[in-house]
Parts: C-alpha cells; structure tokens; sequence
C-alpha cells in the first residue's frame, strides 16, 4: 500500500504557526553568492565557510543560491550526484546551521524522491537545523522550438512542483520562498504577499546574459509592488566549461532600494566567495505600506488571482474504483479530485494515452452536473500539461466518445488524453482509428500488464505532489 | 440585426411583482376537462362553455388541459393549426377572460414563433385578458430505442423550452406553471416551491396507460412533497382514432387530499365537458407548512439544487467575433456564455458539426484559466444535448484538436461537437479523418456560404430562448 | 490526539465496487414488519424469526423497519437503550445474518458514538454478517412554532448525518439507503438513482395520521419517477401508551405498482410480525427504463442537482491555526473547508457563538478571493445550520465587524455566528452591545477553559461526520 | 427610464475585432512628454505641436501623457475644467488625429459623464479621429492613515472605472490601456497580455520622488515579464506651485531594453515640449516569446488569475423587484447579479446603509442554495467596497438579523452594509442598537424619500459602469 504523500496541510498549518513566533523588528542577514562546481565536498566546504562569514557578522539567517548542493555538467551526472533530504549532505547542512546557530535558506536543493525524481527545492533550516520548510520550484524552463529544432527542458532534470505554501515565520519575518525562474511570475510573489510575506527570496543561477539584461530589475520590481524586502542569493561565474552564472547576489528593500550586493562577474577572476549583509527592518517595512497601501488597492472585483493547488486528494493502493462494469485499482489512479479521477490505460493508443472520468457512473455527458462537467475538464487539462511535460509532447488530443455511435465502449463517461507528437501516425487521422478501435477486440494495441499500468501511475503521481 | 429574444429579466421581474398583489385567503378556481380535436372552433367554444360554467360557480380562475387549442391527426397537421400568441386563437382567448373577468390558464398551446419553430406552452391570462406569463415546456418526451427501432420524439414537433420562471401572482396565490410531462421531474416543483409556489399546475394530456399507472399518486405526491396546491387539468376521451387521453382533471389540498375531480376516462360514452370546483385556502397551506415544516428541512448543505438557466447573454448579429486571426459573424453565432460562444461551422465533417471558443483567443487549453475551462465546457455539454436533439441522435463526438501536431489548424482553444448516428462512416473513425483535415485544402467537404451559416445558427437559437 | 473520523471516501469506494458484483437478473426479497418496544431482547427475537421466515421463502435480504432495535418510552430511556455498532446487538444482528447466510438491512439502529452522539442509522450487512454500507439520516424531524409554543425535536435525541452516499451492490441490485422522513425529500431519491440505484429503502416508523395521508402515495411516487423498486419496511401497531405506527410495510416495482404489502394498522387485535415477499427483476426495471427513458430528460442544462457533502477535510488535534497573531489549536476546530475553518470562542456573548476565519490571514473582507468569500459564507450558513439545531434556536445573527471602526479586534476577517432566541437580551440590540465589546477589556463575559473550548468543538463535530 | 450603461459586450467584442487589423511588423510610435497646466487652450496647443513632430518622424501613433487635457490646482477647478468625450476638446483631439492621420492615445482625460462623475479615461482614437477605446482607471490612490491623521483621496475627484478591456487592434500591434498608478499592478499586464497585448501603455503624471525610485523599474519589469512593448508618455516639471511631475517618458522592448526616452526633470529649465521615437518591431517581439516561452509557464493549474468584471447585469428604472411583501422599484436598485440585487435604504442607520438581498424570495440563510450564498456575499463585499470609497470609510459593519429573534423585520434575506467611522455613535454598539430597530415603528431615522434613495442609487451606479 502506498499512499501519495503531498506535503501536507498539517505541514501548512505548522508553517503558519511558525509565522507567529514574534520577531524584532530589526534583524541582520547575509546574502551569499560562490562558484558551485560538481564537486560536493568543495561546494559543502564553501558553504561552511559563508556561513561563518555571516556568524562573524550577526547575520541570523544565510541565504544560498539555487543549486548549493551542485552544479553538475550533464544530467546524468546530476541524476547521480542528487540525494534524498534525508540523506548525507542535509544532514551536513543541518549540523552547520545547528553549529552556528543559524537559519539556512539553501536555495535549491536536487531533492531526490526516488530513481525517477528529483525536485528543485528550496529548503528552509531553523538555527537548530531542523527542516521549517520545502517549496518546489514550480516554474520550470522549458523551451521547444520545433521549427528551430530547438528543446531545452529543465524538466528532463526535475520534476515542477505543483504547491504554493504560505510563508515561514523567521527571526527576520515571514518569508516566502521561490527559486530563480519564479522571479518572472508575478503572480507567485503576491500570492506570498497575500498570504502575509514580508520578504521575498530568489535564490538563484541567473546565466550570464539573462542576468544582464533582467536581474536588478525584476528583482527591484517584485520588492516595489509587493512592498516586501527580496533577498536573493547567486551562483556566480564559471561552474563548468558549459556553464556560467551572473551573480549579484543582492538584497533590497520595500521601496526598491539595494543595500547590499555581491559583484556582477564580469569573466575576470575573482574569489568567488562572497556575502553581502543588510537588516531587514520590519518598522520600515510597515511605514512603506502604510504611506502607500498598495495591497489595499487590489482590485480583487475586478480581477481574482487566487491559489489553487490544494484540489487533489490522497490515493490508496488499495482501493478500487468503479468505470461502468469494470473495476479500477488504486493504484492504477494518478490523481483524485473532488468528483473525478486519473488513471492508466490498459491499451495506449500513444504513449501516454490515459483516461478521467467520474466516480459516479454517469453514461454521458449530459447526465454529468455543472460542478462535475467543471471538475471533469480542469483535471484533464491539469493532467494533459503534465502528460505533454512528461511525454516532451507540445499538442494533444482530446476527445470524449459520448455514446456507442461515437465510439464508446465503457458506458462511463471518460475523457481520453493523448499526448501527440509530429508525425506520431502516418496520416495524422490514424490516431482517431486507433482510438475507435480502442477497446475491441480488432484492437491492435498488446493489453499492458498491471505492473506497466501501476508503474506508469507511480511515476505520474510525482507531478502532483 | 435581429437579437435573441429571450423571455427577459425584465418579464421575470414583472411576474415577480405580479406576485405581490394582495390575496384574499380563499379563492375558488375550476379545473376543466375536455376532448380536443383538431376542430379549433369547436374546441375554442367548448372553452367558452367551461369557462361560463367556471364563471356560475363563483371561479376566478379556469384551467385548461394542455393541448386546449387543438389534438391534430398527426404533425404536418399540427405546424398549420399552430398560431402565433399574437394571432386570432388567442385573441379569442383574450376576450373569453375579459368578458367572464376571469383568469385563464391555457395549459398547452402550440406556440408558433415561426415556421420551424412551435412551444408546447403554458400561457396565464389575467382577468383583463392580458398575458401575466408564459411558460415552454422543458421537459419533451423523446424515446430512442435503437435496438427496438423505436424513434418516439415530440421534440420533431415542438422544441424545449430552456428557462423556468418564478410562480405568476394570481388570485388564488402563487402559481408555478408546468405541463404534462414536466410532472415526472420533481426537480422543477421543488424549485417553483423554492420561489414561492403555492399552486402547481400540471395541465396535461396523459395516455390511457399512464395515467392509469402515474396519474393521481404523482399528482399526489407533488401537493404533499411541496405543500402546494396542486390544479391538474386534463384531455379525456378519444381525440382522433390513434389519440385517447385518460381525463380525472383534479384539485389536491397541500395534504395531498383530493378536493375535487372530473371522472377518467373508462370508454364509455360520456359528455365531455366537465368541470370541477374547489377553494384554494392558503390560511389551510399556511397551517399544513408550519405544522410540518418540510421545506425548512431541506438540507442544502448536502444536495444543492439551482436553476442555472440565465447564463446565455443576447446576441447582436451585426456583432464580430474575434477566432484567432479570423472573424466570426454575430449572426452565425447561436450562444453566448460568460466567456464563451458557440457558433456554426463553414465546413461539416457531419450534419450539425459545431464549434465552440473563448472570447479571450487563447491558443491552448492551458492557458486557459479553470473559470474559463468550467465554462467552455458546461457550455459545450449544453450545446451538444440540443444538437443530438436537432439532429435526431444519441451519440456525440466531443473533441479538442490542441496543439498543431493533434490537427489544430486556428490556432485558439475551440472544441469541435459533432452529432453521431450508427454508421455514419464506413469506418467509425473516419469522422477523425475528415475531422482531422476540416480546416486544410485536402478537404472535401464543401464551404458553406454564410447564408447557410447563418441559417442554421437561427434555428439553434430557438433552443436557447 | 483526535481526528475527526468521516465516513471515509475509502469506504465510499468500497461500496462502489460491491456494486459491480453481478447479480442474477431475480432475486426474492422479503420486507417486514412488526411492533418494536422497549424490550430490545424481545424485539431481537421478533427480528429472528421474521428473518427466519424470509429465509423459508427463499429472499436472499431481509428489510427491517426502522428502530429495530428498541422503541423507547422517552428519550432518557432511548439514550441508556442505543448501542455501538461494535456493541451486543449488532454483533447479534450479525450472528442472524450470517447463520441464515441473508443480507439485512437493518433500517433503523439507535447508533451510538460517544454519551452525546446517537445517530438515527440504516445499516446494511451482507450475508456474511459484514457491514456493507451505513446510512445516518440527514432529514430529522423538528419542529418549533413559537407561536403556538410546539416544539418537537427529534434532534434531541439523533444528529443528524452530513453525507449521501453511493448505493451499495447487494444480490438484489444497487440499493440506496434512506430512513423514513427521508422520503419526503425527494432530492435524496433522485441523487441515489443519479448514482445508479435500483432499489430505493424506506425503513419507517410512520404515525397513522400521516401514513394513512402519504405514505403509500410517497412510496410509489418514488419508485415511478425514479423506475426504481421500492422496499419498504415498517413499524406497526401500538409501541407504548404514547405511539403507534402506521404499518403497511411493501415493496413496489419501478413501474409504481405494489409488489406485496403488509396490514395496515387500524387498532385491531392483529399478530404483529409478518413479512411480505417479492421478486426484484432487474430485467423488468431496464425495460421500465428503456421504454420512458425518464432519467435521460432530466435538464441538468436548466437545473442542477448536485451532492456537496464532500467538502470538509480532516482535522487533527494537533496542528495549530494562525488568526492574525493569536493562535487557534486545532482541538478547538470543528470544521474545515478548502479556504476556512471554524472554531470555538474563548468568550461568548450567547451560548454557541463561534467564529469562522480563513487560513490565509486576510485582514478584511476586501482583501478576500472570490473563492474565499464564497467558501467563507457557504461554511457560515452550513455551520449556522448546526448551531441552530445545537442551540434550539430558530434565528440567528451573522456579523462581520469589518475594519477597527467597526469593532474589529483581531486583524483577520471573521465571521461571528450567534445563534438567538427570544428575549435572550433585553433590549434585542444589547447583543451587538456585548459584541462590540466582544475581545475588549471591559469584557464581562468570563474567559472559558481550553477544555471548555475542546469540549465544545467535540460536540460540534459530530455534526460533520 | 434610465438604463445604466456599462461599456457594452458590443465595444468589447469591436475592439476584438479591430484586433485583426493587418499590421506591418515594424511601425513607428512617438512618446510625448510636456508640463500641462490648468490652461487647456495650451495644452491643445503643446499636443498640436507634438503631434506635429510626430507626423515628422513619420510615427503611426503619438502617445500623450496622464492629464494631457489640464493639470488643475485644486479639485474644484478640476470638475469645472473636465469636460464630457461629447465636448469640445475631444473634437479638438479628432481633428488633430484626423489631420496628420495619426493615431491617439489620449493617456488621460478628465471624462466627466454627470455632475458627480469623472472618470480618469484613456482613450484611444485612430487616424480618422474616431475613438476606438475607452479605458477607465480602476486603481486610484487613496490613502487613510487615521493615525497620522493623512488622507490623500484621488477618489475625492474621480470615480474608478470596474472593467478591464481586451487590448485594441493598432497598427503598431494589439494595444493594452492602463493609467499611471495601474502600473504598480502586475494583474492588470498579465491579464492583457493574456488577451493577447503586445504593447502595454502607462501614460502617467509620475511624482518626482516615486518616479525617481521606481519609474523606470517597474516599466522594464512589465515589459519583460510580459515580453511586451512597453510605452510610457509623462507629464514633465513644474505645473504649479504645489505639483510637479517626473517626466522620463519612455518606450522599452520585450526585452525590456529602453528604446528612446525623455529626459528626466532635474529641476532645471527646459524646453518641457518633447518627443522619443521608436520602431515597434512585432517579428522581434514573436522572437522574443519564441524563445523564452514565459507566458506557456505560467502555471494555470496552480495559481488562477481571472477577470471577474463582467458580472453586473443592466438595471431598468420601470422594472420592480419583490423583497418579501414589499415592492422595491428598479429606480433604487444600483447592481444587479446574476441572483441578488443591492438597493438604497428607506431608512439609513448611517449614511450608505445599503441592503443586499435575493431575486428569490428565501426568508433565511439556510434556504439559500450555495450559487446564492457565495454570490450574495460576494457582491456584497463588491458593494462595500464601493461605498466605502463614497463615504471616506475604512470600516463596515457587514450583517444578517436571520430570522425574527435576531431582529429581522422583512423575512425575505437581506444583507446589511453599513459604512463606519471612527465615533460615529456613541458606544461603538449603538450602531446596533439603531440597526434592530431599523424597521420598527421606534426607529428614529427619518423615512427617506423615492427621490432621494433613487439619487442615491444613481450616483451609486457609476462605480459599476
């Protein structure tokens, strides 16, 4: 029996609660930047030796930048050099914070699940080492050009997180946190805010020209409309023959001014150890939001940003569930919702080609509810992003046949989601012949065993977690 | 131009304050019963006759069965006799409640709005013969029973009506209208109950079988379940050698006792015209609501059931709409929701092959937002109930070709429905084939012109008024 | 630590899956009933021999009226008689189950879950003598006409149950549970038939003025809107100097027509315990259905029925909730919803005032989602229902001190629930007197204990469960 | 009969349409900059000028700054100076457009529409002079710091526009309007990029001392987030002696690269009439998002950013609208929902107590469905928010007297909303005190008159148009 294991909402509330330990108003804390390598030892001992900089300086809470653990120079080596948070390096991490008594922010971390998954995350150690917070970096870079022929995808790497926490308390404040990419989301940094941020972290490794053209601003930009300080920490300079990082590691406060910064790199050599400290001061903070209550300006009648990612609910192995006369395993389901669930197919037509449909055994569409025709199509399309994301795929079909001359052959109403790529069937309509055919006996699909069907549900499983 | 002509808010408001003339807390109203035929003028002075009888007994109100305009032989019949509401019939109608001052409910008249388009509907007129409501029966009796070869369908005469009002204000009280068949659905009383009904009307034809079987107990349970009145007129007799309807036109206490009732038809010879009387006392409906108060014990934190039929927005036909890089005629559209529209199509893979998108030209289902995705949806499922409707079938293919690589060839979110019939195509999935060409050159089916576009968004139109 | 204990969806899916046991096309049924007393040993022995006597006919399930398992004098002797289901009697119920290999269900059981909690429930055993599924009523008998001073509660005695659940697979068919009073609702019948009942369950105790008036008309209106078999077990006869029941108990068939019945009581002498048998013939009911293919008119387009019971997550002891800067345990959380949570007061200006807040710290009502503010609300009213019925008050004040000027204290939107009753302040407005002062110094209500806070969520919970 | 006039569906969807205008890839803009003052007939001048230079530089489109018609004083000389889009100086602005064939962007017009309303306007008029946009500033800049006793009100002079408009066809490319402050709003760029902007537009009157910190910042930031062109005309230096603006206008690429600008105001002398010049580049901007794909990240199935401004429904002065027994005429209705209506008071126990209630007449919460209630509260928090602004409020006191023993008077669901200020009664309570009294014939308020709760509802009405 296994049961997917989200972070969960009693983890949520303890963040919440941390958030009311009382802070002063004023507290130091150190910004860090250095040249993380594939070497995790010398990374590790760079750390320490930051950190101690920061000790020597007051600060109660380090900042390291995305990727402290390592900067591997493929993914292969990446796969292999990524640990669990229960594994030797956190533990190291651990026993420096507890050692110097000292809040950790790492940065990004390669959390390692299991063989198939590692997330980007962004750890959170209270001054006695133990673990206050994870957040998963949710905005992953991937880009598929296929007229250029060009695919980078940081999601062969990690897997996107798919949960926005609220922020932790600290000795400095509540602070929310993200990882380099998130900076270009507005949308995450005032839902931080919403949720009572008051400061904002972009732990991060910017490349070079990115960082140019980009860095300051937006960083300056998310300090200004959120009213909150940004502390965000930076890989800095060459890591790797492949590999470069813009630095700069700065922090700033709520009305956009920078009190300190790390160097930009510039190609010269340079130690590449740096800190940068300031305070964060939550009096000035209040004093900025209260002359200009731009949170109490949101038009949130007009426009409505909100966070939705509590929907899915925990699946047991052991269940079972109804699709008209036949039975579902549980652990064959991916992903619950309200009205609804996710499963693998016993015959794919492409790789991928997984099925939604409803606890209750409607036949068709028209017998469905509002709520569940709503709950139906935002699962499948939650579960398409993740389909296309997984199979590398940039289009989809989807398609319901609603009754038996459409094709229906499971008197249930169900949702097929087929992850499509170029050229994946000779004529491009093949696809519909082989999904008519999909579930008689002409069907020329091999039936997959259960284990197939339960792998493949297990590896989908991590992209909601 | 030419607006969709909705039955409008302002009406519903009308009614509403309808409502709140003040009633005596007795009133006596008569139930009529007949035998219809295609005779109009024999029918229209058997009215007269009822109605006079109603008149000596004291009545302010008489309700006619459904049907009180006439029982044609067969359809073709039907679409001749149908009128207009602003034609003679009901100008005699007018008259017959301003001469006797007396309040009519003309529980089914054919409607005719125009030639492809005929209501069964409930018409109430005050005693100054002004039309206080107008209700179109929701619920048609369709019957497909492909294994049987059996295609019963009053939907090829009339079309549904898609909106349900609040209770008309009358002298005898609030009064919910409903037809014949309605009375199966209990869902429609519970929310004329919810509105404020204290009469229910179920002006009915009942065959012979059913309303030996379902008649009185549904009648019944509907007073006793609402605490409403309950006034029942009914066809009797044989209307022509293929039409018999089952009589017992009948007036039940919110108790669920009968007060009065007109006798069933048994075969024998009888005259007719029957009438029957019987006082609405709603200082009685008080007592029996206060003494057991069921509609207080409702559990709407469990079930919840709405009235969600005011989400279509008019449409002006000299309006544009944006598809991507292509402009969408208003007048070939035929729904609009909150953030979608649905119109029809300038190449059919099949008969009634239609298209609905989003306002906001979003290339790909993810990027839509869930309130969008919920609405694209809901609407596409309504749409597609009306279209198996139109064009006589029980299937439907419901499909999103997102992304290029699955066919997508207009590059914003639009779902393709497509009404199924058994062996449609050679093979069943040469609909996907066809599908997958529609918008490219290879395509074979020929363009419409705008005038068969618009044409057939017209008539669509009819089923969302 | 404690959690609330749900009926689970675990178990939820587990019944679903018993309901693709294939039946035989016939089974024989057999629905009793018989006068229950206070003598729960002597009722015991009516149930075995009715049991008994269904066994000799061949039924393969056994209907038992509600309150099998005692008719008490009052309701202190009711609450010493009520068991848990893991007590003697259902463990005996159990024995007679599985040693006449006959499924029962056991209409009505005083289930009792701690001294305050006895829940009015149906519950179903199979052959084996294995509970399948467990119904706990949600429609109780109230009521209050301050007027004429009239106060019956049933809800004095039961809580009322806060979910619907899917038919249970049992030899005879997918069967909906239902107790009594239930029947007058149909929304309940209609969702069960939604989620694929055959057979719809109406254990009774009805008294003889409303059973001569309704219950054979509610019955059988039941079973033809739904097409639907109906089973009907019922109490009978003079229980004690204070009640009696109607009798009558039957079973119907989906086309509305009485099956077999039991007597009716009309005062005279009469052996009590008697059974009724019948066939269910599930091929009869597809064909009900397929000739009036009523479920397949239902207008989901224009209304919309829908099970919200799903709504509230677990809660655990432990965790702790942030409310501006105070802390709530979670000990004093009684429910919790997606964006919100309630809680028991630390003063209350009248006995049952609580709060409802969000987790997210919003400081006003303005700063809300429109998801916050719907689901902040629709938890108000859910919980006000509740407080009503803990409080025997039929009128309540909903207040939102919204801002400092407005009262506002602690710094995060909340929501006041009093529930009020007649003359419960002197002036009706010293009310909002007390709650202006509600968290000041001059404060005269006294501060309550953690564990009068604790205890109070307890007791509020269950009505959740 | 008045009917409040929203910006129609009809503009909407011709502003989409204008969208598929065929632009050229590259087109040449101009930016302005220039010190208006209170002398209209010289700022038309200063813009005739500029237009001029334009023309010059072959630009397309000229972009004018926040307020090109008149900086006033004070307010006073504001409302007399503001002009209706009918008058005079809009002509003037056709001609001018109309003579060099130059497109407007007219940043900021004072659009008075009544006595009692400016609208803060950005109105954008194509080269024959024709207006084809009118966007209202939703976000104005009030700010209430009782304890500093500080209250800055922008809302004292303009009314706040409730719509967010696609973005309109140009031949630069697909416009997005926005105004001054809106740019501290990410919201509102996402969601016009969203619909498909390519440049966004914020003409503003930027401080020195805000300009100076953040000016630039934030312009980049929304250029780059959103992968937009970005054009800022400004106001320049001194206008009187109490105010004096930052000057800086500027266009950026998606890059966020400054393409041209203005100079600063340094406090110098300068010619304060100027012009910056730039190709809109559409090929560089499809490049840019081509490779760096940030609007496909944007996680939709995490966070959900809406417009919610579509809502309201139009309000005819000759409909009535039923509130138990009790006729509300349409005249003193302000905002109508899909289920409530918001209406002025007959009895104020503050000034802008308004009532909230249902179409449906439901006497308590608890029979509300959960459609009603969230949507009940939610244009209730809509309302009071807008009647805070109407009378200087921070506070409101939100609530439901449900049911008689808790003061209800009118047994049809009502919300209370009423606007609170410091010390308006004596005890803060005695608010409730008058609230519970409101309707009885003890109630000490003063019945107001048809006439001044229908002004009422007029003035009301222009926060929602």
């Amino acid at each position: 029996m296994q049961i997917i294991c989200r972070l969960s909402r009693k983890i949520f509330s303890k963040y919440l609660i941390a958030a009311s330990v009382r802070n002063m108003s004023k507290c130091t804390v150190a910004v860090c930047q250095f040249t993380a390598t594939n070497n995790k030892a010398a990374n590790l001992k760079t750390v320490k030796t930051l950190v101690g900089q920061a000790k020597e300086k007051h600060a109660k809470i380090a900042f390291l930048p995305e990727a402290s653990d390592f900067i591997a120079s493929n993914k292969k080596e990446a796969r292999e050099l990524a640990e669990s948070i229960n594994g030797d390096l956190m533990n190291d991490y651990k026993l420096i914070a507890k050692n110097n008594s000292m809040w950790l922010s790492i940065g990004g971390f390669h959390e390692k699940v299991d063989e198939d998954t590692i997330y980007n995350s962004h750890i959170l150690l209270d001054s006695s080492g133990e673990i206050k917070s994870i957040y998963r970096k949710i905005h992953l870079f991937d880009v598929a050009i296929p007229e250029k022929n060009i695919y980078l995808r940081e999601s062969d790497l990690n897997v996107g997180g798919s949960q926005i926490f609220p922020p932790s308390g600290t000795p400095a404040g509540l602070m929310g946190l993200a990882i380099c990419y998130d900076l270009r989301f507005p949308e995450l940094a005032i839902l931080q805010t919403k949720m009572g941020a008051q400061i904002l972290t972009y732990p991060s490794a910017f490349t070079h020209s990115t960082g140019e053209a980009h860095w300051e601003v937006l960083l300056r930009a998310r300090a200004i409309e959120n009213q909150c300080y940004v502390v965000a920490a930076a890989q800095f300079g060459k890591h790797n023959p492949k590999r470069t990082s813009y630095g700069q590691a700065m922090i700033i406060d709520p009305w956009g001014k920078i009190l300190a910064e790390c160097p930009k790199y510039t190609g010269e050599a340079d130690t590449n150890e740096r800190i940068a400290i300031a305070d964060i001061d939550l009096d000035y903070l209040k004093k900025v939001r209260q002359e200009m209550p731009v949170q109490q300006h949101r038009r949130n009648d007009i426009y409505d940003l909100s966070i939705i990612n509590c929907e899915s609910a925990s699946i047991d192995d052991d269940e079972t569930f109804k699709f008209a006369d036949k039975v579902v395993p549980g652990s064959t389901v991916f992903l619950r919702s309200k009205y609804c669930y996710a499963f693998t197919n016993i015959r794919c037509v492409v790789p991928g080609h997984v099925l939604i449909t409803t606890y209750r055994p409607a036949p068709r569409l028209v017998d469905l509810t509002q709520h569940e025709i709503a709950d139906l199509f935002q699962v499948t399309v939650n579960v398409q992003r993740k389909m296309e994301i997984e199979h590398k795929s940039t289009s989809s079909t989807i398609c319901v046949q609603d009754g038996p001359f459409a094709g229906q052959t499971v008197a249930q109403v169900h949702v097929h989601i087929l992850p499509r790529k170029e050229g994946d069937f000779q004529r491009n309509d093949d696809i519909y012949h082989q999904l008519a055919k999909h579930d008689r006996d002409e069907n020329p699909q091999p039936l997959r065993t259960p284990q197939e069907m339960t792998q493949e549900a297990k590896k989908l499983r991590r992209y909601f977690m």
